[in-house]
């Protein structure tokens, strides 16, 4: 398995990234080679200062970076040997597999979209992202993390179905249930475009119980979660906002008087095992599904571990065959429910 | 002043809303007169066991009540003497100056829209939600909060305009910051309605700080935050999701073994003064702006203490000139930035 890493994509690099990627190559002996990409010289001194020699790390070379201020589609045009564009051209002329990226997910995702094009049946990839539910170990998949801003119910259909492979498949959920993100449980609730999105997965064969809202994502969630980008991708920020809220609200209060500060030591354990559930190193990257190719997205402020675990996602993707899968399913759909071919495109 | 009680309306009545209707005369003298719009004999048993003769309740008999598998418009059309209908008509034939309702926020706007049209120069109304923030007892303004699912550019800008005059006239804030609910900072980042609205908003004479995310929610948020319907829906409740989730994990891992007990008992103050931070009861409800008339949605699981929190959100709605206000700052713009008086209706 040959992995093309963005060295310079995401807060701190290459630190971080090159050290995520010594890490991953410790632990997964299916990796055979793993492409940094990025400033040579910065690259050569990080592994230098790990120490590490290990001969299936290749430097690539890009001159260029996208910052978070370029557009997307921009970046994807004018700065041709930027990191995130060489890991792609990678895995486009077939040298790597699949390609890891904590830089600007736009830019991630216009250039997957136009360099490896998206697979047959399917309009717009999607970012299938993992989240904690009640019951331990169990995780539900949101799609579409932040892929599209602008979604059509076309499109949240075939979110639904790629999600639905990815639990299946990667996740090893039998029959996953599949939810449409909504502003209430009946029908009839919701916007424009998901009130027929509701019509298409009704009548589709996935296992799509209906609506469900906020209240219902982390305690009685479905196993796949479907909304547009946009909506997805401030769920998810805010989430994470209110977690990390209200970690640190809790933390001002037990410094308060000597009694809370020693509950807080004493209930220590407690704290961490929380912290650990809704922390996002790990569970890694984010795959971009629905592109001709293997994409990992990872979080722009990934630690060396977070690095690691998106490299490991860019592994099982591979592994359990997602776009192989999806494109039986998405066939699978036209064939029965599309009577003309050019509907779902 | 004379409010209108859905007594009927919310998952615990008219048991939960008579006794926070007797709570609230308890404590805002401002009331002269408060209509509980319901079935008549059950309110009356309510009062009879809470023995309350306040010659300021008036029982307003409403056979019908609006559920929540009804939908909006249908619940106004056909169910003419649900409680939810006859609050909003003592409020259009001037006998109460607002209506409080915990009942279905989908009826409640129709049926304010419906019957009481809205204010000149805003062509929907929306939800003001009150949110917490780092610094104690600073909240912010999410607005709209999921009266409309689906919104136009204008709309939001006139979400814009109406959060700043609450949050300005109500909780107090001079020149409030104005930020617009999107997926990234930059200017260009959005989807298609947020990308127009951003150039609205920056025309306006707004305080507008530009985009906000998630992220940035709760700890460095602007006074306004400004979305669709259905994201502000989504997020809230996916927010409360959250939170809650958190802390039932918590306590969950905090049962595990005695140190960790004997910790969370030392620890409980700090737990419950983040409990409060985070209790949509101590908000009250939540006012629908916009409308020619003052009406407060209440959380449907609404306890005694909420319903009376939102009364006191009506008394303070009334007492602040809302309206007028939001007439005056809503001319004023069109006055300045609008050619033709059509554009924004």
């Amino acid at each position: 398995m040959r992995i093309a890493l963005d060295a310079m994509g995401g807060d701190y690099t290459p630190k971080n990234t090159t050290e995520g990627a010594v890490l991953a190559l410790k632990e997964y002996a299916d990796i055979k080679k793993l492409f940094l990409v990025g400033d040579d010289i910065a690259i050569r001194n990080e592994l230098k200062q790990l120490n590490c020699h290990d001969p299936r790390i290749e430097i690539f070379h890009a001159a260029e970076v996208v910052n978070m201020a370029d557009s997307a589609a921009k970046a994807v045009r004018t700065k041709r040997d930027a990191s995130i564009n060489r890991a792609i051209d990678l895995v486009k002329n077939g040298s790597a597999d699949a390609m890891v990226s904590a830089g600007h997910t736009g830019a991630a995702v216009a250039a997957s979209v136009l360099k490896l094009r998206t697979l047959k049946g399917i309009g717009r990839p999607a970012i299938a992202c993992l989240l904690p539910t009640a019951v331990k170990g169990k995780v539900f998949v949101l799609i579409d993390a932040g892929a599209n801003p602008n979604s059509t119910p076309e499109n949240l259909l075939q979110f639904g179905i790629m999600g639905s492979v990815f639990a299946e498949h990667v996740l090893g959920y039998k029959k996953p249930s599949v939810a449409l993100m909504s502003i209430g449980e009946e029908d009839m609730k919701g916007n424009d475009i998901t009130k027929e999105a509701f019509k298409l997965l009704k009548n589709s064969d996935l296992n799509f119980r209906g609506n469900i809202e906020g209240h219902d994502l982390f305690e009685n969630s479905a196993d796949v979660v479907v909304c547009d980008g946009f909506t997805g991708n401030v769920m998810l920020k805010t989430s994470e906002a209110i977690a990390h809220a209200i970690f640190s609200w809790l933390k001002q209060e037990l410094f308060k008087t000597p009694i809370l500060k020693l509950g807080a030591r004493l209930a220590k354990g407690a704290f961490k095992a929380i912290r650990d559930k809704t922390n996002y190193e790990e569970y890694g990257g984010m795959p971009l599904l629905g592109v001709n190719g293997t994409c990992i997205i990872a979080h722009g402020g990934s630690t060396p571990l977070a690095i690691k675990n998106a490299i490991r996602a860019a592994v099982e993707s591979i592994k359990h065959e997602i776009n192989p899968h999806i494109l039986l399913e998405a066939q699978a759909y036209n064939d029965k429910f599309v009577t003309s071919p050019t509907q779902v495109q």
